[in-house]
């Protein structure tokens, strides 16, 4: 692993993000133990920025793998290549930043199968080793390595969740969309749209997440938001640019899709 | 990856594509802040001509890509593969587009694993890169880079749909049948029969769009009318070419072929 | 591909087939506009007869493949292999047929997975283009290529059936067994029997084809006739012949046994 | 393949067979058409047997494939091996058979999956050849290349059965029990005990046989008779002897067992 | 396979056995026959000592392999490893056995997948030949080579049985514990424990195995009385060896652990 | 297996372990005839420390394997790797374990797949041996070898549990949450917190131990005091330490979220 490798994974300009409710005081404190984290909160609450600014924060490279029901353990640990002279072993995402003392995080944990997930038990405790089985080698984690994983509570099904003993290794940080003045702010920062657009893009949001459970799946997320902002910035009608970044891509149930484009001319005539 | 390899996949001819609702102006400002795209729509409503069209209106070269439940992230992404001196990496289709900046369609994607629809997460955020884990490589996508994805609403089960956190990632196009007057136009451009023939054919398949649901899982598409105008240009009569092209193909049951006969002999005697 | 590879797949001798219904002249009519095809009817009607004999007279190699549910992509359009200089491309049938203008005939097509469907869209529309995505090459279709799938609608269930976005690919043709003095004049011409026995067989199979759904899943096939005719035509009694090849196949139920018996004993005594 | 190679799999004893009912010369008929043939019965009826005396008889090499649900198309067909050189063919049973003119015995196929039993379509219709799909390599069955088929009507369930199109490919034969006098007989050439104690326990068999879906999945098979009568012809007393190789075997239903008990103490006090 | 892999599996000292009903002589008498045999009974009751003790008896090697539901036929029957110069041949278990002439002993073979039992159908016949068909050789069993199979009736699902083609292939032996005094003194030989401790031990058993389908799947085996001797004669409160190596490994049920607590402390107080 | 590979498994730092119920004596007696070792209880509570703890007691090296229902049998014995010499045997942990004599831990085997508890068998009786039968070596156990498991009684489901012939195999302990004064005093070891803080945490878990059953899985682990103790430490106020720690990893249920709440503020306001 060489210097090389880290630099690859530093965040070298500071992440957009305005903090909630303390949670970076909270997260360095945790951080200052290496603490084990789990971030939860719905789709597009900031979770994935949030651990982005952290690394930046404290200057920590920063390494995301996407979780997914078929990501094996081998795919975060690492497997055996072939090369002209045989095998060569290739670290996975979680060895690299096991090594190179980076922040791991694993986005979505609980889509990985239990294999994934059981893999992470010995640098989660008071060993902090990664055992690379197929090669025979037990890594000790760098001083500075810390595992964060992501979790969304709103869709977990009873049959696809963490064990109580994958759970009970990390404290954990909820978070939620952001209040409504300050989600408009991060819609017109992000987009250069005026204060009033972005205010009433966020009144929309705020109505579908009403509909979360009652019809809806989940309520607009900020990044939808922010996309509506880059149409109208585009010059793009703003009905046009909420039907198409805010009403189609969340339903395709017609009584939903009336009751959201209701919402949407509420605002935008 | 050479410039061989992007004139590969240029669309040098313009596609025969007729607008039917300021689509193609609303998806030019979604590109033009690179967003990824969602077109939806049933069977032959033509979103694969629509985005090989916007290819070739943007000058942008497309990789498509047929998706499967049996795809799998590698599929995408690349690969290992033995040669003389060891393994060397292959690149999938995503990641040769994200190299080359074309736009890559994934057409279907619902059809996909988890692994696969997850694999596009850093490519439709903020962070635009695409990690080769297998390979430790982290790739930023080339500024031209766009993802584009299509799916049928209407055949989609509750068990197979995408996740809110890969849907809320896209800004979303509605696709159907073409108005009649231009689904004749079209027909009779791409057939050479005369404009009653392509009218008479329209009104078939209306008949049997009435009937989706009814008994049929999709109505008669644009690709089926434009094979019975073939037929009927080769010469054959025009009720053998409709049954072999708009009744035989579309379904087995005795019951829907009579009523689908009965729509064909009241315009072709 | 040599020229050599393309004779291997040449049909030499012209098949024995007799014409039901005008089928020869619309399958010119959707070649000419090298149009797909597919063949629905029952075991034993002749659909790989009748595929058999169009190549032999278009004068096309013919490429039968006979699809199966663990049959993957992999095995329709083609693998690296290892040899002593790393791996080789080793084309897949689909993708020999589309190389050297083939007719490629996917025999109940129905039977393979998702994968192997899917990847035959490219090749039925406008594009007629076969991407070998694992090699990162795309092949245009020669121009005398074109696909051929068969099915047998008498026992899809509703867990296997083709997908909408699949079927509306195809231009169809029905087949079904033909009619009784054509069936006996065949079952003479490929046994060598006399005309009279030859008609006793083809009345059995008509009393075994009204059992269908009555107790059998299918009727006597053509194919079994003319094992009963060799049979006999080796000098065995016509019942042991009828027994060994017309009934102790089709069921092991006793009552249907009986009745097949039954009707054999009305015509051999 | 070299002429060692067909040398391996003749049968150059004559194996010890009883004819039943006019089995052979049906069987004779039916290869001079080299026509495939299902053999039908329950376990220890002498299937394997019958064929492995056809192919004494009629001097063909056999080559013996017990089907399992693991087996792939691979497995019957062939594969690629890795050598110093890069990747050798390996012909499988299948091939091999259909090169050297063999006899090819599929002992219960409906073992095994689809693709192997797809596998075998080309050869047995009027084409007779193999294609190697991944060799890319179509192969003209040897003119003595015949395929046999054995299955078990006894315990096939719904889910487990051939498919009708593979059914139809085939002449059947039935196969059971032996008569008592013939069965006594076999029985007493194969362990040299004396004729009435073979009786004997062909009378326990047959008190056995009728319990059959009564309790016993399968009545006692001539094999255990034969096992019973090497026990007593080492001396074994016959209680113990029958117990061991009668009543242990085949139930742990403390019923049954009583009642096959019942019927060992019958015969053999 | 040289002389040193035959001595690898040689039973060099007399395994402890004692006889219980004349087991000894019958398995001699099938071994005179080379019967496949199949041992019966609960889990603990001696039937991998047995075969043990009889290979050590006839002077045979034992190949013992502990059959599981992921084990595959390869694992039995071996397969191609690479070296440097290309693929090897690595016989499996079953095929050194056959090889040697040891007695192959497939301890729970129930468990195993249905390829694994499908493959020893030739070893069990009047052939007694091995297909290693991914080499293409058939091998002849050694004359002294024998198989021997093991199975616990207490615990097989109607899911998971042995198919009556492989059961009607083996003579079978009961197990069961041995008798009380033989019982303890197996135990006092084995630990050097008193008599009368060993005779309380077994008490204790006896009353946990009425309990077998009470409320416990099995009885406390021969083994755990043993462990509960190594612990006394360690110095161990016998109450304390009893809890930790009868009770608490048998049951987490709080009703059923009282009931062997008291069990345990009626007779050590 | 060279002396550095024993060295790297060594425990060299005295663990932090404190006695609850004579378990230390118990083990050694139980290792003192190697008897392999099962430790039941929940999560969190002290197994794997014991286990860490009793192997530096011992001199012993330990090899911790994490089960997992993806591990496999060759991902505990070992396998096959390519080398430039063709392929090169790799031990797996439980081979490493069984050659050097270290105590092999399988944590959680019950999530392990049947082929990985099967494997343990012959390394788990009298006869101590692991047969590598893809390598064809039988070894024998280092004489100071043990194998020590783990399992988890408050959620094994009916369809996971171990086999009784696995569970027959194993002495056991059961382990449980240390009493309060000894948890108090644990908690304020580890992270340096006041006597007071930590026995409030302590009550804390104990309100939530007895929700267990009652809307919660399990209750707050010594591990997660450990936790809200380090944050308590670093100058968080106890409330949200509590918050981030106990409350939200452990549930999204909001009535169990309340009621933890209401735990944590009755004893930090």
């Amino acid at each position: 692993m060489t210097k090389h490798d880290a630099d690859q994974f530093a965040v070298t300009r500071e992440p957009f993000y305005r903090e909630v409710a303390g949670e970076i005081a909270l997260y360095e404190a945790a951080y200052a133990s290496r603490m084990p984290v789990m971030l939860k909160g719905p789709t597009g609450a900031g979770k994935s920025r949030f651990v982005e600014y952290m690394a930046w924060k404290l200057g920590r490279p920063l390494i995301t793998v996407a979780s997914n029901e078929d990501m094996t353990a081998s795919d975060l640990v690492g497997r055996f290549l072939l090369d002209k002279d045989g095998t060569k072993w290739q670290d996975g995402p979680l060895t690299t930043a096991a090594r190179i003392g980076a922040i791991c995080y694993l986005d979505e944990i609980v889509e990985a199968r239990q294999d994934t997930t059981v893999v992470i038990h010995p640098l989660t405790d008071h060993r902090r080793q990664l055992p690379l089985d197929k090669k025979g080698e037990l890594i000790e984690a760098h001083p500075d390595f810390q595992l964060v994983i992501s979790y969304n509570p709103g869709y977990q099904s009873l049959m696809k969740d963490l064990k109580q003993s994958t759970k009970q290794r990390f404290a954990a940080l909820d978070f939620d969309y952001p209040e409504a003045a300050l989600e408009a702010e991060i819609v017109g920062a992000e987009t250069g749209i005026d204060g009033e657009s972005a205010e009433k893009l966020v009144q929309i949001a705020h109505r579908s997440r009403n509909l979360k459970g009652h019809g809806l799946d989940e309520g607009i997320s900020t990044r939808l938001l922010v996309y509506a902002g880059q149409m109208i910035a585009q010059g793009v009608d703003p009905k046009s640019a909420c039907q198409m970044t805010l009403v189609t891509p969340l339903t395709d149930d017609p009584d939903m899709r009336e009751t959201l484009q209701a919402a949407v001319e509420t605002f935008f005539v």
